[in-house]
Formats: C-alpha cells, structure tokens, sequence
C-alpha cells in the first residue's frame, strides 16, 4: 500500500495557544517495520508540525527519545516554543496516542540552503555501486516484514548483502543509496527518514532480533541537490545490552546533508 | 579558584509531586568558559538530578537543546519523568534561571557496569602520547579565559598542539587526555563532562570565536576503569554558519566509555 511522502506524513493544526500548538497526524501502516511506525518517519510527522508553527523553516537538529512503540493510526502532536531566536529556534515535540506520550523530542529549526561546504575532514563519500548495481530490499522476506521498503527505492552496495544470506562482514557497516519515488530530491523532513532507514548496521554482525531505537539526533546540514542520496550506516559499540549507529548521507554532488546517531537496544545471540 | 566535580554539580532537592520534581543548584564559576558555564558540565547537573529521582541510577544518554547561556549562580532543575521502563527510564529536565530555560534536555538512565564490550567496530583508541608527554591547557592565555582548565588536568597530544600556535594542521581533530583532579575514575556523570572539555574541534583548523554549542547529545556506554580517559574530539563538515563535532573517550583499558556528537553555531573569517 503506497502513500507518498508528503500524504503519510502529513499533520493537521487543532489548535495554538500562544507558545503550545497540537497538531493531529495519522501514522500510515507503509511507513514502518513489523506494525511499527519508522523513527525517522515519526521525526518528519514531528518536524512538519514544527516547522508549521515557527520562525524558521526548516528542521536542523533532533533529538529524539522513543519511549513507547506508537500503533499505526491517529496520533497527537503537541508542541512547545521553548525559544526564538535570530538564526534557530527551539520547540519541544510530543508525538502521543490515548495520552500517552511515544515519542519525546527537541527540534531546532534554522534556514537550509544548497550552499556547498566551507570545509569538510575526512568525511569522502564512500565508493558505493551505481543504482542500479545495488540490489533493492524488498518489503517482505522470510524473516522480515518491512512495508518502508515499498515506500522507498532503498537498495544496498552488493558489498552489503552478505549478512541479507548468513555472511555479515562482521565490520558493522552497511553502504547504499536511497531514493524517494515520489519526489525528485530529499528535503530537511524525508532526510530524517533516511537517517533510519537502513536496516540496523549491527546485522552485518549478527542479524538478531528488533533493535529498538532508544534515542536518535539527526543533524541536516544543507538542501541536498537532486536524486538518491549515497548512505552510510555503522555500528561501532556492543556493549551491555546497546548498540550505536552512525549515519552520514550525502547527495549526488558528494555534499554532507545529514548525520544521524542513535543507541538502540539489542540482544546478541551466548557466545 | 577550585572545587571538586561533586562540589560543582550538586543539587538539592526541593519538592517532588509525582512525576515532577524540582531541585536548586549553584552553577560554579571555575566550571566554565569565558564566564559561562561549560554545557558537559550542565548536563551532569541536570543528570545528577534526573540519577537522584528515577528508578535507574546510571544516566545512558543524553539529549540537550542550549537555549541561552546560562550565568554562574543559583539555576532551577525542574524534571518530568515521561517513562519508567524496566531497562531504561525517560526524563525531561530543563536548567533553568529567573524561570527562563537555558537548557533544554531529554535524559534516559540505566544500569551501567565496567564488562567490557561484546563487539567493537572500527574504534580503536587512537595512538595519544603518554599523558606525561602531553601538554595541559591553562586556563588563562592571551587569547582565552577557561578556568575549566584549573578544575580538570586536560592534556593535549604534541600533534594537537599546532592551533594554538597559529599553525592548525587542517584535518579538525584534537587527541588527548582528560584526568580528574579530586576522583581517581570518571563515573556517567563526569564523562558527560569528558565529553565536552576539549576545546572545539574546529579550532584545528582556523581558530575562531565562540562556537556556541546548539544541540549536544551524549551516550555513556559503560563505567570507566581508574585513571585517565584517552579523548578523540573531531569536526567533520563546516557549513551553512554550523559544525558538527564527534567525541569519543576510551578508558585505559581501551573500552569505549562515551560517545558524543553536537552541532554548533561558527563564524569563519571571509575566504
């Protein structure tokens, strides 16, 4: 079942009280994994509601804390002003269903542009397969139902499969690129959906069960030009029951405009 | 003029009502940088609040808006609990002064324990001179004001020394070594000041003004060995007036111990 973008993360104002705004959503069954809304897709729903009701438009940074699975269906969002300034702004975002709060974020906004770097470390696009030399994961498979998958043109470096047949590389990285199929570039809001995407990078460890997503920040750092854009997904510590990923996207023209980090919950198989 | 880490962020607690609770602190003039509070340092303020109050004693990650910058003095800690869960438990806390928010945080707590990691990517401990051949930051030059420096004994790598001779090497990495002076280990709450001592990583390649920090968050991975922590502070991508800047703090054991990202306002010279 397709629903674009723009549709499913869609959010209504209900009412606006000084600094509070709510906000009513309604969370689509194909922007999740296994019944259970994506993260960053939760984060776009919260960042439209957030960049409707302030000064500047566009979501630069979020920090999220995921404290209950949301079903699919109505949900609330309720804002707070928390500060208005000259060159970012910062509101408090609540995502709840039935009173309950899902989702706790902070989101700052700012003004994005196309802008190329003043300066980038060592932060190159890694060498990732053309598009069509990548292979497109599908939304179900023996072991995974992933409706996302539908949503988007997501497809990983052949280098990257190995744990998708039993031979993870045991590094932890997982390289692709992603593409919107209804809309010719990513903006501020469907990059954090690509920030979390990506199946988790610990699978090219061990695949295990649900690794649910504890906290999650996104940074967007410009407008990226169109096309998919190149993604990069790594763990790099397993340690007392946490994992952590960090994501970089960059668009065709090899510009950073997105990075991601969360730590997640996971349970690795006695050795 | 000093006082211990424990000192500095204490916080006394003045009522609780359910899931509310607010607590005063005394926000120390040696904690900070150029007249304003250190943001690691209020984190652990905010954090040692949240430990006191909820069902898990270890704070495991960090999520903090900085609003405005907080003055030394009497500030308020006013927390929600949002999620009591039975391995992780969720915390809104904000630091706040003349009731208005200087910072704005999400903090998720858990246990914590010194087993060593399951699995560890591409993170080796850099190779940082031993701490006697490392140079320790004063905290008063010419050019800056960190009486910080007097309540931490932080010691830069050779190799990072070069930006505060006019000669950065360009790549926006700094290495070094963080010690307490008055605790022989760093516990969750002083790495979260580990993670944001260094000077910024930026500075590595041109030195500016303040980089007021935006958004930081922080992920404790496991309680540190005795000793000294080995720190890696880096920037990868200047633009649009923002950097990002990634921190990683290993133990003497080479145990990843903390991990931090933020993103931060700055001001290059026109090129």
């Amino acid at each position: 079942m397709r629903e674009t973008f723009t549709q499913a993360s869609a959010v209504h104002e209900r009412h606006r009280d000084g600094d509070r705004a709510s906000f009513s959503a309604d969370l689509h069954p194909g922007w999740g994994v296994g019944g259970r809304p994506n993260g960053g897709y939760l984060l776009a729903v919260l960042g439209r509601a957030v960049a409707a009701t302030g000064r500047h438009p566009d979501v630069v940074a979020v920090s999220a804390h995921f404290l209950r699975p949301p079903a699919t269906g109505p949900a609330d969002v309720e804002l707070e002003v928390l500060h208005e300034g000259r060159s970012v702004s910062t509101v408090r975002a609540s995502l709840r269903q039935e009173g309950r709060t899902c989702v706790e974020a902070l989101v700052t906004t700012g003004d994005l542009d196309r802008t190329a770097p003043v300066w980038r470390g060592e932060i190159e696009p890694p060498a990732v397969a053309a598009m069509e030399d990548c292979t497109r994961l599908v939304a179900v498979t023996d072991a995974f139902e992933v409706p996302l998958m539908d949503q988007l043109d997501l497809r990983l470096d052949p280098g990257s499969m190995g744990w998708t047949v039993g031979a993870p590389t045991g590094r932890g990285e997982l390289l692709g690129r992603i593409a919107l199929l209804d809309e010719p570039a990513f903006d501020p809001l469907s990059l954090l959906v690509a920030v979390d995407a990506f199946p988790p990078a610990p699978f090219d460890v061990e695949v295990t069960g649900w690794v649910p997503t504890i906290q999650l920040s996104a940074y967007v750092r410009a407008r990226p030009a169109d096309g998919p854009v190149v993604v990069r997904h790594r763990a790099q510590v397993i340690a007392q029951g946490r994992v952590d990923e960090t994501t970089t996207v960059w668009d065709r023209n090899g510009a950073v405009v997105a990075q991601g980090t969360q730590l997640a919950g996971i349970r690795l198989a006695p050795r």
